[in-house]
């Protein structure tokens, strides 16, 4: 399906599921540039997901998001469990106004859900000259340092800065694997890799199901586990969000909205010294670049450079969607 | 050597070596608060270097110190080279100053030197009931991922909350082990655990010697590289100080000041919802503490709590120090 066909077939799906036009379509293009630059879980793989929250009453179609300003720089939303693409999208402006206006921003969203990347809003900040945090929390994927037990969620951390080019993009999750992965690899029967996630037991599995119901590996031991705990802090804690493993799954626990929550801290360079942070920005990672190669490295790039360049090789191609998924759009397209 | 008497005998040889009283209590004070935490590599064992590059000149042991106002509650600061000490010790009070008033404070420090630990600056803010974040450069020791030569510092992550009791405080290198340790490790003749540095040639080293001149491993491969490449902007880049390789290394290079950048984010909990983020916090640890253990753990702690024991254990203990270190603080003390 090319991309303008798949937004418009996603966006009635979401429409016919009582979301309305605007918050549709916002839906409906986050879905789709997680397909366009290859980040499968995140995509259409989730559509059902989402809509069988929404007919679940989990998510609220129409969302009455409130928006407080508790200072100069700092906007606190609830945003009434909507979907999650909505309340961050909505935020993320909040946070450009306000760095763009003061030199920082930063908005703190309670009771929303899962919203896709945090790269979609941080490169929407970086879009304006602005250096970016975006945190999320998670439902419970990895035990914390000296636990046994899943609580902490694979918490990504993402950092985007501005270089006159293609968006330096950092995203990341805490554990050595993303968890939308493992997903995707039990829904199509696939193997997940090797030293990655435990069963229930302990031991080290290739089976994703068996991974799903155990837990995945932190990065670098009880570093990941701080960073995961500190994401928890932030996005969790401080928005007044669940926390401390409350957070729900959204594919397996329909007990209650997912109550997700997301910082965002926006910062203006140009308050710094005008445009020479991209000056130094391009001479930064132009030292970084002329470095001599490792081996199997033609070159180095920045982070969201290899996603850039995806993105764009598939931005006018066909959007292959497996069968299983494809069916379950049409299902889902025939509600009313 | 009891605490107070080692303050005064390090304060003393910072005055002899033209440091002011007041920046001369302070220096002193970060050093003995390494050794009381045993981070032995960022305590007296890096006395000689401090008053080496001040006899050089490549510390301003007179610095004037600017302060620039950039918007409510953004402050750029202009060390002059000052010893780290100093001028962290000056940008995180006016980071806590901000975010009691405006919920949040930005303070971005150029040409500054190494400050010791950021857990130091970030227990400030947190003992002011702030969240808090501290970042800050250091010379080349990790490999960019994809590159066979070092430019990244082990560029640590500091994040710290206040709990209602010990401060919750995360404070990591990027590199699978502090270089400080490597550091120490090649001076008191002592090797280094497998697995963490590669010599020049690119093998794995256990010869500390070895290590400093090749390559530290980053954690977690490409996602420790992203990270050390996210402090390096948010530290370098932004705060306009050396990045991209060019922080020199305060034991080896003395072709000039360090030029090293710090950057602290403060953020008010109280601004969202009064007291309740301690609450939530305690909640949250509780929530932790109580899931069932791994092998070998009888209990789980969160980051900052094994440090804080270690200190008050310290308190008022002798603090030991290697002979080669007393003989060159007994040399330090008869420069005037």
């Amino acid at each position: 399906m090319k991309r303008k066909e798949l937004t418009i077939y996603l966006q009635r799906i979401f429409e016919n599921h009582n979301l309305s036009r605007k918050h549709s379509k916002i839906s409906a293009k986050y879905l789709v540039k997680a397909e366009l630059i290859e980040a499968k879980s995140h995509g259409v793989a989730r559509l059902k997901m989402y809509c069988d929250r929404i007919k679940k009453g989990l998510i609220n179609p129409k969302p009455k998001i409130k928006i407080k300003k508790l200072s100069t720089s700092i906007f606190h939303i609830n945003a009434d469990n909507s979907i999650g693409f909505v309340a961050a999208d909505l935020g993320i402006q909040y946070a450009i106004k306000s760095a763009k206006k003061n030199g920082i921003g930063l908005v703190a969203i309670k009771k929303s859900g899962h919203y896709g990347l945090s790269s979609f809003y941080a490169e929407q900040a970086v879009k304006k000259k602005l250096v970016v945090f975006c945190f999320t929390n998670a439902p419970p994927a990895l035990a914390p340092h000296g636990a046994k037990k899943s609580l902490f969620g694979t918490n990504p951390i993402c950092f985007g800065a501005p270089t006159g080019k293609v968006p330096f993009l950092f995203d990341t999750s805490v554990s050595i694997i993303n968890r939308g992965k493992i997903r995707r690899a039990d829904k199509l029967g696939l193997k997940i890799p090797f030293g990655v996630a435990l069963n229930k037991k302990g031991k080290i599995t290739t089976n994703a199901k068996q991974a799903l119901l155990g837990t995945q590996i932190p990065i670098a031991g009880y570093k990941g586990s701080g960073l995961a705990w500190m994401v928890d802090i932030l996005s969790g804690v401080l928005t007044g969000s669940s926390h401390g493993g409350k957070t729900k799954d959204p594919f397996d626990n329909f007990s209650g909205p997912q109550n997700v929550g997301h910082l965002f801290i926006t910062i203006n360079p140009s308050f710094f010294s005008g445009n020479n942070f991209i000056k130094e920005m391009q001479e930064n990672i132009r030292l970084v670049k002329k470095l001599p190669k490792a081996k199997g490295f033609s070159s180095i790039m920045y982070p969201g450079e290899r996603k850039n360049k995806i993105y764009k090789k598939n931005l006018n191609k066909d959007i292959s969607i497996p069968s299983k998924i494809l069916k379950e759009m049409k299902d889902l397209n025939v509600i009313k």
